[in-house]
């Protein structure tokens, strides 16, 4: 149908860049972000986003090159999310709290060309850029909310904007495969991979969220999330095709976010199970006198019916999702069902701690063998690993045909979660593949016996890894934060409450007390408990503790 | 990243049938399907779907063939729109009212290999099938709850579907560009043209009718709306996206559209102003009593602010859309600003009457002059050509490249709807093309005069089209109903109530009483009243009436 060089008129490109000019056209009057006092509409919000695109372009930036980014959830990093494609650019965002070494190994890997960089993280990105092959043109954004810093750069980030026009015309993507970002994954050894989400899967991830999350028209959420975490689980391109509102926050702080919840009627939020838990414990919670009704996505280790319980008291609904960086964040999620309605709350938790069904927009998911890519049965029972197909799944890895061929043999994505199906087709984790303990040919799930430990009324975080073992070969052994105000409890309490709750082969052998490692993502890194764990001998030692 | 023969992990063709898909994997139990005192959830919906499709493939469908339906809005229906495209089929819903002549056109035009039809309408279905080339394999259907009829075909539709297996493995179409539905244009002269829908534009606006409708999640959706209307605006595919209910109707009628509202606790619906009108007008709106909020779309002209009050009274909230076969239904809608909440009844109706701004969709939307293709100016008075260009645009027409060409020329669909472009972005009709009156070289929309009828509180229906003038060339000519009670209105008080609403020049110089004459779809077919006002004359006869 279409005449050589004219539009076809029946097929454009899918791209989120569709979506705020939607929202500009439409509502350009609605406030798309508020940051402390300052408030933009969309009217204001695209035309930053277009000044960004044309200074990139007049600094000479050209379409598929990489613009990273090193900023916390503040405005600067919405307007990077549209500014960046409306160029023609990749966007890059980093985990602020990675080390120098590691972002220059993103930074020369991305290849990137341009980084815009908050001055709160001067210090690192000094050191960073010293060590960089090849060093990008660096915007420094000052940020009045922010702890103030050096600046690095060879210009500011409003001067920057200055240089573009506000009318800039954006050129939609060639193809809806072209690239729209690239995300770093947070792996626990050795060098990130960076994955590739295209414009297509961007898009469609857009719409899925707002099916899956019922944001509705005109919904207000608050940016606990981080938006380097892939991309804010697509968020900064969900809002504008609901008209909705950007709250913008520099860092997770419990009080801020009680004001926020209550002063700027926010809808949604998102985050770790970590923010929850900061909400639940924090003094405020007890004062919040909610407006509106309010749903929290947290994605990661399913929150305790304890947490749940205690947020949906205070007018938090709360949904578990689950994904990864690279299915562009959540691709399940525990949808509702009504029966659910019945049921107690330790039956209900139950039921909603499984990390559940797919979105929309993962077209196919399954639970299979990975060797013969059967499914397993769907009897709750059987582990399997969870394997995804569809339009929100990553192109594949930057410059790593080897890690991409091998995550998505056969034709599925292999996500690395080992899990059960059970009859309901919801699909609950048990266990990263690498993570699960084999004891006397009896396969354990760490996940189990980090269920058990969280139920401890004196444990605030536990993480369990495989210790070896002469006789069993390997052996769980457990390493446990223990609740302020309960240091007192000892190991063997510990044991003999895993001993009421689990198969006597799953009870840890060690329960070691203290602190756990973490990534900057908060990720426990279990690559030093199996260290520390390796170091012990079952027929040694019974229960040591770091306490004291 | 793709390995020969292995199927994308990242990439697959957009189609509505993943969204029963998703429904039936999520959902199994959740009631699908209403029919009088039948219920069908998901599972035993989706089962029907696939047994069509599979009984369709062994009688020897191919994929890109042609399945014909004639049929009200009854679950055989809802089940066609899966089960044909699940065997690889082209959809082609019929107008029931047509003729048999225009339905042996369709047939033949379309090469319809199978023809669904519903036992009532046998006696035209008989004539039709006695005039086409080649018959069909024709499958009865046996509503119990319709009037009956003469079994016509080779085959039940329950034995039919027997034949195929609940479980059959539909494939996936090659490409998302493949036809997925063929929707004929009530044309109101000439043949009716093929307009072709592909998958992916299905899908997609399926996805917008969720945003811009605000579906929410489990929304039941009353069928007042004809299936075989641009696929019931694409409703069928987009309410097991959301786990929708579909309430069928095998008829409209206003007692038992508020027995539904009520019984089956409906929150959505869509129509004709014409369905609006009658439940405005039926004594049951006086006992309605709606426990859930209700939203009426209404496609075609705006409903006059005295409808949508009487609605909104009884707790029908209305939102006007805009739209054409072209266009999957639905292009646009009157997105409701919040600045309206201050507005008088008036004024609010003055926004609210403009069909509005374009759905998610609808990638672009201009009004523009349609030679140089350049936008008019969003001056609320320049009359231009609405164009869209978007993945919810048609293929083309069906064999049919001369006209194909035409509507996309310069790379967008030419809609042949006037309209000026308000400041805000807000688009209002002022007239189809070809009904616009130039009277001594002014433009007069006959959708202006025809609004300034309609506010005259005798006035039901009303109808404009030119009459020849010898002095000025043409001049507008009324066609009026006035309301039950009021029929002893006059000629001469409507001329008055124009003059005093109207330029002298834009006042009719004949008005007609009397019912008007419409098509199958209830539009008002102009050309008919174009033929009766091309005998008038008007320096002989000033206001005649067939009053009487």
């Amino acid at each position: 149908m279409q005449t050589p060089g004219v539009p076809a008129p029946n097929h454009v490109p899918l791209t989120p860049l569709s979506l705020l000019d939607w929202a500009v056209t439409v509502y350009p009057r609605k406030t798309a972000v508020i940051y402390g006092d300052q408030r933009m509409d969309y009217a204001q919000y695209d035309a930053r986003c277009r000044r960004l695109a044309a200074a990139l372009v007049r600094r000479g930036l050209k379409p598929g090159q990489t613009v990273a980014a090193m900023l916390p959830n503040i405005p600067p990093m919405l307007e990077a999310h549209f500014g960046v494609p409306m160029a023609g650019g990749i966007l890059n965002t980093i985990n602020i709290r990675l080390d120098a070494r590691t972002i220059a190994f993103i930074l020369d890997h991305g290849e990137a060309k341009v980084l815009l960089t908050d001055t709160a993280f001067a210090p690192v990105i000094r050191e960073a850029l010293s060590l960089v092959k090849h060093k990008p043109l660096v915007v420094d954004i000052h940020d009045a909310l922010g702890p103030g810093g050096d600046a690095l750069g060879d210009v500011d980030y409003e001067t920057l904007l200055a240089e573009g026009e506000p009318d800039f015309r954006w050129q939609w993507p060639a193809s809806e495969m072209d690239t729209i970002s690239l995300n770093y994954t947070s792996g626990t050894t050795g060098n990130p991979k960076g994955v590739l989400y295209h414009h297509r899967g961007a898009h469609q991830g857009a719409f899925s969220n707002i099916i899956a999350c019922q944001m509705g028209q005109q919904p207000t959420y608050l940016w606990t999330l981080p938006m380097f975490h892939c991309n804010g689980w697509r968020f900064p391109w969900t809002l504008p095709a609901v008209a909705g509102t950007s709250v913008c926050l520099r860092a997770v702080d419990p009080a801020e976010i009680f004001y926020l919840l209550e002063a700027e009627k926010v809808t949604h939020f998102c985050g770790a199970p970590l923010v929850l838990n900061m909400l639940c414990n924090a003094p405020e919670a007890n004062t919040l006198n909610l407006k509106q009704p309010v749903t929290a996505y947290v994605g990661g280790a399913a929150p305790p019916s304890s947490v749940i319980g205690a947020l949906e008291n205070i007018g938090i609904h709360v949904v578990h999702l689950y994904g990864l960086t690279e299915t562009y964040g959540p691709s399940h999620y525990c949808a509702w069902q009504s029966e659910w309605d019945a049921l107690d709350a330790d039956a209900r938790a139950e039921q909603t701690a499984r990390q559940g069904v797919r979105y929309l927009t993962i077209e196919d998911s399954m639970v299979a063998d990975p060797d013969t890519m059967e499914p397993v049965p769907m009897d709750g029972q059987t582990l399997g690993e969870i394997m995804v197909r569809g339009n929100s799944v990553m192109s594949g890895y930057l410059k790593n045909p080897d890690a991409t061929e091998e995550a998505f043999r056969g034709g599925w994505y292999h996500t690395g979660d080992l899990a059960v199906w059970h009859a309901d087709g919801y699909l609950e984790i048990k266990d990263r593949a690498k993570d699960i303990i084999i004891s006397g040919g009896e396969n354990i799930s760490t996940i189990e016996v980090e269920d058990i430990l969280y139920r401890h009324p004196a444990v605030l975080e536990a993480a369990v890894v495989s210790a070896p073992s002469e006789r069993w070969g390997e052996t769980p052994c457990a390493f446990v934060t223990l609740k302020s105000g309960k240091e007192d409890t000892t190991a063997d309490e510990i044991i003999a409450w895993c001993k009421d709750n689990l198969a006597g082969f799953k009870v840890p052998r060690h329960i070691i007390f203290g602190e756990l490692p973490k990534t900057s993502t908060g990720k426990i890194q279990k690559f030093v408990l199996r260290d520390q764990a390796s170091d012990l001998d079952d027929s040694k030692v019974a229960h040591r503790s770091s306490k004291g």
